[in-house]
C-alpha cells in the first residue's frame, strides 16, 4: 500500500475536481491509500455525489483553507487547522508517504520547509517541474528561491539528476546550466561562478551550457537555474503556447479554406497541445523536503490532479527521498 | 537624405544578402544614401551582380573581418581595419547617421560604446529587442548587461519608453517591470528594489509588474529586465516557436487527413509564422550610444536586412538619439 495524504481543498477546482482525481487515481492504481484532508462535509458530499469506492479512501476534516493569496509562511503558522497543514502534519509524522496539493504554492513550500523538514545537507529545497516537450527535461528551480548561490545550483544538480532518473526510468542522465550562450565565459556573476563548481561535481554528468531556445528541443534530461529564471521560462511557455493557439484559432476563422483545414487537422492538433500541457505531466515536486511533495497545478481538473496522484506514489515506490539522502549528505 | 553606414560583411549570409538587402532598401525608401563597408571587390561584384542603380549607394574598403566568435572588446581594439570598427568610425565622425550591422553583437555594442560613445547620463547602454507577436513589446536589455543594478533598470525604462513611442507612433507607453509575480512583493532582490524606483520616475508611465506569461499576450509596451532574463526571453521564444512548428509538421505528417487539414490552412500558418518572425521586426536597436545603432538577426536574408535598414533610417529621422539625451541628462 502506498499512503497518499491530499490537500482537497487547494486549487482553483477544489474540492470537486481533486475529490474526483482522487477517486479516478485509487482506479487507476490499486495500491493506493488516499487521505483526504479537508472540509468533511463538502467531501463527503463528492464522494457520494461520484458514488465513490471508499475501501481506499479516507477523510480527515480540518476546518481552515489556505487561500492563493494567503502570505505563505504567515498562513502555515495562524492557519493550524488548514487542509495543507493538516497534510503537511500527516507525513512529518509518518502517516501517509507522500503528500499532493493543488493550493498556494509558497505555502506548500513553507509547509514543506517548516512542517516536514529539509533533508540534511540541503540548505535550499527546489520546485522541480518538468518541461513540457517531445523529449522532457527536468527544470529546478522553477519559483521556490529567486535568488541562489552557484553552490545553490549544484544541490539543485544533484537532486535534479536522481530525480530524472526516476521520472523519465533512465540512469544516463545529463544535467545543463541555463545560460545566455554556450560558451563557458558566457552569462551573468551567478552561472559564471556556477560553472566551474558543476564541472568538478562528481555525483553528476554535467553537459555545459544550455541556452534556453534548446529547452524545448530537450538537449539535456535536468536544466538547473535559480527561480527567477526558471519560473520566467515555465511561464513564458505555456503565455507562447496559448498565444500560438490563439493565433491559429484567428488565422482559422480568416478563411473558409483554413477553416476546412482545422478541421481535418484538429485530432491531430489535440494530441501536439496535449504533448505542451502540464495537467498530463502531473505537477511539479519540492526537492529536498524530507517526503515526497507534489505540487498539482492550481487549475487541476480531476484528470489532472490524478496524474499528480500517481506521479507521487511512483516517486514514493522508487525510493526518492532515500536516493536523495544519499548522495546528498 | 538619410545617410546609413551598413557593415557589409557581417552576419551569416554577409556580403551577398546584406549588399541585396542594401540595394533592396534602395529601391524602398528613396532618401537613403547607404555607405556599404567592407571588401570592395566582393560587394562590387554583388552590386554588379544584381545590377545595382549606384546612385544612392557608395562603397568603403575595410580589410578586416570580425568573426562572430571573435572576443567582442580585443576584436574592437584590434581589428581597426574591420568593416564593423570603419562603419562606426563613419557614425563617429558625423558622416552617416545611423548604422547597421548583421554581425557579432558583442562587438557591435563594444563599438558603439568605446567608438560612438555612450549619451552622457546613461551608465549602461542595453540592447533593445521588439518582442514579435501581435501585440509587439519592446523588450530591454536582451543581452548586453547580464547582471544589473535598480537604477540601470530605471535607465532602460526612461529609454525603452522615447524608443516604443517612435516604434509604435503612439504616446502612450505603459512600461512593465518583468517578475515572477505581479504583486509588489514579488521577486528577486533586483525587481524588488526597482519596483518603488520605478514607481516614482516622473518620465515614464509604470504597469507594475509582468510576467513572462503576459508578454506574447503584449499587455505593456515596454518590459524592461537585466539582459540575462531578456536574452532568454527572447531565445526561449525563438525555440519554443520553432518546437512548435515542428511538431506541427509531424503530426500532420502522421495521418492524411491531418496532410489535406495542412495543405488547406498553409497560407494562413504562413502568416502567422511570419508574425512571430524577428526577420519581419528589423533587428534590434542599441540604446544609450550616441547615434542609431541597429543589430539585424545575424541570418538575416536580404529582406529581413533591408527591414533593419528601413528601421534605421526611421529611427534617424524621428531624433531618437535626440530624444534619448533631453530625457536622461
Amino acid at each position: 500500500m502506498i499512503r497518499i495524504g491530499i490537500d482537497a481543498m487547494g486549487g482553483d477546482n477544489a474540492p470537486k475536481e481533486i475529490v474526483k482525481g482522487a477517486i479516478l487515481a485509487t482506479k487507476l492504481n490499486k495500491e493506493l491509500s488516499l487521505t483526504l484532508v479537508g472540509d468533511e462535509e463538502k467531501i463527503n458530499c463528492v464522494l457520494d455525489e461520484q458514488k465513490a469506492d471508499r475501501s481506499h479512501i479516507e477523510v480527515v476534516h480540518a476546518t481552515e483553507v489556505i487561500e492563493g493569496d494567503d502570505q505563505p509562511v504567515k498562513a502555515i503558522r495562524r492557519k493550524k487547522d488548514s487542509s495543507l497543514v493538516v497534510m503537511m502534519n500527516l507525513l512529518k509524522e509518518g502517516k501517509v508517504d507522500a503528500v499532493v496539493s493543488a493550493g498556494n504554492t509558497g505555502a506548500l513550500l513553507a509547509g514543506g520547509i517548516f512542517i516536514a523538514g529539509r533533508i540534511e545537507g540541503v540548505s535550499r529545497p527546489a520546485i522541480t517541474g518538468i518541461y513540457p516537450s517531445l523529449n522532457p527535461t527536468v527544470i529546478l528551480d522553477i519559483g521556490a528561491n529567486a535568488d541562489v548561490s552557484p553552490e545553490h545550483l549544484v544541490e539543485f544538480a544533484k537532486m535534479g539528476s536522481i530525480f530524472a532518473k526516476i521520472a523519465f526510468k533512465k540512469d544516463d542522465i545529463k544535467v545543463g546550466l541555463i545560460n545566455i550562450g554556450t560558451e563557458e565565459t558566457k552569462g551573468n556573476e551567478l552561472v559564471k561562478k556556477a560553472y566551474p563548481l558543476l564541472k568538478e561535481t562528481q555525483e553528476i554528468s554535467f553537459y555545459g551550457n544550455v541556452e534556453a531556445r534548446d529547452i524545448p528541443k530537450g538537449i539535456v534530461d535536468v536544466a538547473v537555474c535559480d527561480g527567477f529564471t526558471g519560473n520566467t521560462i515555465l511561464k513564458l511557455t505555456e503565455g507562447l503556447a496559448e498565444t500560438i493557439f490563439a493565433m491559429m484559432k484567428e488565422v482559422v476563422y480568416s478563411s473558409t479554406k483554413a477553416k476546412m483545414g482545422a478541421l481535418l487537422m484538429k485530432d491531430s492538433l489535440k494530441g501536439m497541445k496535449d504533448s505542451l500541457n502540464y495537467e498530463e505531466v502531473g505537477g511539479a515536486v519540492l526537492l529536498g523536503v524530507d517526503g515526497v511533495v507534489v505540487k498539482a497545478h492550481g487549475s487541476s481538473n480531476a484528470k489532472a490532479f490524478s496524474n499528480a496522484i500517481l506521479r507521487a506514489a511512483e516517486y514514493h515506490h522508487s525510493g526518492l527521498i532515500a536516493h536523495i539522502k544519499e548522495v546528498i549528505s
